[in-house]
C-alpha cells in the first residue's frame, strides 16, 4: 500500500510518500511546500492545491494520511492548518483517495512507541524505519513520513479490527 | 459595488449578494449551500466549491466579505467553518477577487447599530434595509447579506482611512 502523509500547513506544508504495510515501510519522496506568510490568503491556497495535484497525479496514493489539529492551540495557526487541510481533503476527494487523520500523539506512538516523543525523536526513528542515509529535514517532512508509517502500521491492526466489528455487526 | 457575502459552514453556507455603496444597499441574490454532516468531508467541500464557483461566476462580484471565525468556540464546528473559509478563498482568489473578512461584532454593529445584537435584530435590519417583502431564512442566509451590507458601508469608511494612510506614507 503507498500512502501520502500530509503534516498541514501553508508556510511550511510536510509531504512523504511510504509504500509498506505493517512492520515494513520504504520511502517514495518526501518533501515541503512553502507559501510566503505574508502572501495573499488565497494565492497561497491556489499553489498548495496546485502542488498536492502534483503530488497526488505522481505517486498516485492509495490514501492520504493528514494529521488531525485541535483548535486549543494557537488560533492563526490553527486557521491556516486548517485551510491547508482543507485543500487536502479537496484535492484528494476529486480523485476518490480516501483521507484519514492520525492525531500527533498517534504518530508519535506508533513511530517511537511513546505517544510523548519530541520531534528529534520522531525523525531519529524515521529515519532508522525507513533506512535512511540522512534524517529528512525540515521536522515537517519527517512528520509527513511518520504520518505515512503511522497510517500504514495503524492500518492493519485498524482493519482486522473494522472486519472483527463487521462480522460482529451481522 | 457588488459583494458577496459568505457566511462560511458546511452543513449550511449562507450566501448573499448586494449592490450598493455606503448607505444604500439592494439584493442581487441569496441562498444556503448545505452539505449532509454526516457525507464525506472531501465531497462536502467539493461540492460547496462547484457552488462557490456558480455563484461567482454568475455574480461577478467585486469583493467577497467572508465572516472572520474565532478558535474558540465548538472545535469541530471551528474546522469545518475553517474548511469553508478556504473554499471561499481558493474559488475567490482563482478569480483574482479580494475577500475580506469582518468578525461578527463589526457585522451586527454595522447592520444594527450594535455590536450585541442578536440574530432576529439582525434578520430584521438586514430586512428593513435592503427592503424586502419577507425576512431571508435561515439566519445564514440573513448573516450573508448582513456581512455584504457590512462591507459595502465599512468598506467607504476604510477607503477613506486607507488613501489617508498612503497619503501619510509618502
Amino acid at each position: 500500500m503507498r500512502v501520502l502523509g500530509i503534516d498541514p500547513g501553508l508556510t511550511r506544508c510536510g509531504l512523504g510518500v511510504v509504500d509498506g504495510r505493517a512492520g515494513r515501510a520504504s520511502m517514495v519522496a518526501v518533501g515541503v511546500v512553502r507559501t510566503p506568510s505574508d502572501g495573499d490568503p488565497g494565492e497561497r491556497l491556489i499553489f498548495l492545491e496546485r502542488e498536492l495535484d502534483g503530488w497526488l497525479d505522481r505517486f498516485t496514493p492509495e490514501v492520504v494520511a493528514v494529521e488531525r489539529v485541535f483548535a486549543d492551540s494557537n488560533v492563526t495557526s490553527v486557521m491556516t492548518t486548517a485551510h491547508a487541510t482543507a485543500i487536502a481533503l479537496l484535492t484528494a476527494g476529486k480523485r476518490g483517495i480516501p483521507v484519514v487523520f492520525h492525531t500527533p500523539t498517534e504518530v508519535k506512538a506508533a513511530v517511537t512507541g511513546t505517544g510523548r516523543a519530541d520531534k528529534a525523536q520522531v525523525t531519529t526513528m524515521v529515519t532508522r524505519i525507513l533506512k535512511l542515509t540522512e534524517a529528512p529535514r525540515p521536522a515537517d517532512a519527517a512528520d509527513a513520513l511518520a504520518l505515512a508509517i503511522c497510517h500504514l502500521w495503524r492500518g492493519a491492526a485498524t482493519a482486522r479490527l473494522d472486519a472483527l466489528a463487521k462480522a460482529g455487526a451481522r
